[in-house]
């Protein structure tokens, strides 16, 4: 079977991870540090693979120099933030699920 | 790190065909070999499955009796319909993401 445009949606964004950084860079710019702290401590080496398929897919944008990672920030492009209509739609089918069962 | 609701809502619609049977049951009932059909003759042992899981978790209703198959049909409960929200989300992120890449 070809792959379906919701599929290929699904398998960019059904990581563990990346609806959770999808949000965290919600309406703002955050350092790669800060990024890692609001993730639980997520492994520094998870995040940077999971930004760079971000920055591939082009959902997110990284400005500063990556030679002095600490000036490094990231923000969501504009298809970053039509991503952002995926998790709201999960938090609401989640509330609800939550209310049925 | 504990299971954000989104988190749950991702693994349970995640799944290769979840989204697929949720869709095909968009706005009608259907019979198990018609929903068979409509997915490219999936496995009938991963459809029986992935619909039990669905029935489980009250998104799928099923009317009629186990030993006669033919007559058995599957629509979506209220809960079912709101998961559709989940489908649109991807399907618009992923026609915008085609536009941009």
């Amino acid at each position: 079977m070809d792959k379906d445009p919701c599929e290929q949606a699904m398998k960019l964004l059904g990581d563990f991870w990346t609806l959770r950084i999808i949000n965290a860079l919600k309406d703002k710019e955050v350092r790669f540090c800060e990024l890692q702290r609001e993730l639980n401590n997520i492994n520094p080496v998870t995040l940077t693979k999971r930004l760079k398929v971000l920055e591939d897919a082009n959902l997110v944008d990284r400005t500063g120099q990556s030679v002095d990672k600490i000036s490094v920030t990231y923000k969501l492009t504009e298809l970053g933030g039509d991503a952002l209509g995926v998790v709201r739609a999960l938090n609401r089918f989640s509330q609800k699920a939550q209310a049925v069962n």
